[in-house]
């Protein structure tokens, strides 16, 4: 009962898309063909990239997306028709997926994921898509940022209490794959296997008649894993000097009291106060880690500062994803029947790319990542490739013999994952690698340079006929 | 296996917790008595109210709140020590729940929910307790601004595809109890049994050879609840004129057509311009639904312009709680084996108020809502009573002859729900009644007056003789 992981079903969509599925069951489209790209329009936090995360955990969903009796009872219930609810008992996603691989970085409006199926299939699971990637990509590019401003010092996710209910599960893991070296979420640590961490909060402290009889309560217990936490009444009156007192006793048996944590007041002012205090009793190897609504943005200004702090509890701020909250991260039909779709809209910028598509990525001779490029599937670069604006297309630039990849992988076919998934360390050392690739002005907080995606010719021009013809159409 | 509600266990938690429960386990505090107090210290949204949401949630993960065999044998493998793992085991929590109603209006330092547990069991819950209460409350809130921005209008819940992960099933609850008629989620739905609703997207339109042929054909597979989507190609050169061929069809079978739905471009104007359409045409009972990005302030806005709107659907803002994200709801010990203690903080804001208490609310004359005091629980309010401001003790008020009532209720007792657990619509219903007696000037959203919550002098008093005492201690 207790542990198993977070299970959802075929019901976990939004009712339109029932609804449609239904209409294409009625219209005699179940045996229709269709393409759907998944993408995103603006990178989170007003930064220069997304990591892309969720993959496993969507994979993992789609296989045991399903229709139950039960389930059956209640779309009956919520007024579906009978032949379709037959048609929904022996549902399974037998569509092909292919995706960039989790950690990797991406950029707005490329293809990040590419769902090919029956119509009605891709349909239903789209919600359920944009609702895992969406949020472990927002998380883990938050995660990733932190770790960008927190100078090869590590950081603990803190968040599951002031995460979104069960989201909470699912933020863990995405903030490991964008950095933090642990979580305090034991659920999800041992759901998705992820390193767990904690010690103490105020109330182990508030719980003895003084901080120190608490303090060394706690140190006699876990002589090996102490972080004592000093601010339940007066840091630098009270918590520090009992931690020190703490640390000398547990020196005389041999173990080290690892660190103490700061969780309220001027972080930059007191880390450098009890430094001093610290290293003045010969504590020097005592560590000193800090919490209390951290962001990048926080801890650049700490590391600016010189504050002489060893590590970061993050919470709230990693974990929602504040103050965007959330990914744009939309999924939408490229190719109906085996030919282009595209949708149109009064905004240029919002106009989707029809036809059946594939990312590549260039590399410039110093193996730095250069520019993405959306060809047709038929396409292959040629040694010289023409990438247009896609959205000022006058704007094109030639890539010449540039290494090129292709970003896009088949990882799900005939009902089973058929591309290993790595565990979310291992994705993050996928992003440490692909980071190290990304030159750093797409990286910097304030006005990052952009990445340019451009679109070819070919695809270019598709896009132009499908808007001229659909205009014809009305005018 | 499909429909199951989502279910956590003991492992639901952070490791601190855990760690923090070993060590009372070993300093012999096993049976030590403690009472922590459940509350948040500012109105989100830098408005003048919560909506308390969660509570039977909660409740519900608490009864299943366990560690099984394999949950145990993860928590040896992180380090816990095997007679603590073997007194986790026989764990259950067997304590008190004392709780203001789902859809309770609340306000900031308030006890909200009281727990009377051993102190392992009320330390091992809490992480649990506030990722639950935290955002469901959080969510209900915002949907009830949206509500009272509305103007009666009706509005629905779109926001999984956008919501954190598996949160996104609480969200839909939570904003039901905030006041939307229906959601989006099937699964959440299923699981608290909530309207459901939704028509179509923007693919349904793209995968037919033409708009009005897509059109005509949902209308004819759901001839009684058809909403069309009217802005995929162009709104009022082609989605409004189509959806009034096809709704002059449907008069031809005596169906009508129920609205339209505009999800791009300038909303007011759009929407007067379609209704001018609809209304030339006879078409003055097709109602105009909208959507795209919206929110309280949004929609106060489309209500001052007079845009003939009949529905709002609204996803990211609403199920992510923008631009919060987050409530600060906190957890703090007030009383430990049966003596008050509160934790102390450079700033006097964030000291807790320490002791066993209860909440009282007064209502004035004509049964408003007129003050709420904080109360030793020992203490029933005289015919007369004095409130302080909790951090500016000089300035006071006294309530004379005022109706009160008890804020906190028992709700769980000897591992039972020993309270009625109201459906999320009747919550709603319970929320609309109260929000009828709380005057409106705290329910603006411009600087809302500050509803003053007061303390009693005995309640200040054993606070001051605490925060002295502490500061004997080290001084």
């Amino acid at each position: 009962m207790a542990v198993q992981p977070v299970r959802i079903s075929g019901l976990y969509t939004d009712f339109y898309e029932l609804s449609m599925a239904q209409g294409y069951f009625y219209a005699g489209k179940q045996k229709e063909k269709a393409v759907f790209d998944y993408f995103f329009r603006t990178n989170p936090y007003q930064g220069g990239f997304l990591v892309f995360a969720g993959l496993a955990d969507f994979l993992e969903q789609l296989q045991s997306f399903r229709y139950d009796t039960e389930a059956i009872l209640y779309l009956k219930k919520l007024g579906l028709k009978q032949e379709f609810l037959d048609y929904l008992i022996g549902f399974s996603f037998k569509g092909k997926v292919l995706s960039v691989r989790e950690g990797e970085l991406v950029f707005p409006n490329e293809p990040i994921v590419r769902i090919e199926a029956d119509l009605i299939e891709a349909q239903l699971i789209e919600t359920m898509l944009l609702n895992i990637l969406n949020f472990q990509s927002l998380i883990a590019t938050k995660a990733f940022r932190v770790k960008l401003a927190a100078n090869g010092k590590l950081f603990t996710d803190f968040g599951l209490r002031r995460s979104h209910g069960f989201g909470g599960l699912q933020a863990s893991r995405a903030a490991i794959i964008g950095g933090a070296a642990s979580t305090s979420n034991v659920q999800a640590g041992f759901m998705y296997d992820l390193p767990v961490s904690g010690t103490m909060a105020h109330s182990w402290i508030q719980s003895f008649e003084s901080e120190l009889v608490a303090f060394r309560t706690y140190a006699q217990i876990n002589p090996k894993n102490s972080v004592l936490l000093v601010d339940t009444y007066d840091t630098l009156r009270s918590g520090v000097p009992n931690a020190i007192i703490v640390a000398k006793e547990m020196a005389l048996n041999g173990d080290s009291l690892i660190a103490i944590r700061l969780d309220s007041g001027d972080l930059a002012y007191l880390s450098k106060k009890a430094r001093k205090l610290l290293d003045k009793e010969g504590l020097s190897e005592v560590k000193i880690f800090v919490s209390n609504q951290l962001n990048e943005h926080v801890i650049k200004s700490l590391e600016d500062q010189g504050a002489p702090i060893d590590g970061f509890g993050i919470g709230t701020e990693l974990v929602t994803g504040k103050p965007d909250a959330s990914l744009d991260g939309v999924y939408k039909l490229c190719s109906s029947a085996g030919k282009p779709s595209m949708k149109i809209s009064e905004n240029i910028e919002k106009n989707t790319l029809p036809g059946m598509k594939m990312v590549w990525r260039f590399f410039d001779e110093e193996d730095n990542i250069f520019r993405d490029g959306i060809l047709l599937e038929e396409e292959i670069p040629g040694d010289c490739q023409w990438l247009h604006h896609p959205t000022q297309p006058d704007k094109k630039t030639q890539v010449c013999k540039l290494k090129r990849e292709q970003l896009l992988q088949p990882v799900y076919e005939n009902g089973e994952v058929c591309h290993p998934m790595p565990s979310p360390a291992t994705c993050h050392e996928y992003l440490t690698m692909r980071s190290a690739q990304l030159p750093e002005e797409h990286k910097r907080f304030i006005m990052p340079h952009i990445f340019k995606v451009g679109i070819s010719e070919k695809l270019l021009n598709l896009r132009n006929d499908l808007v001229k013809r659909y205009k014809e159409s009305y005018e």
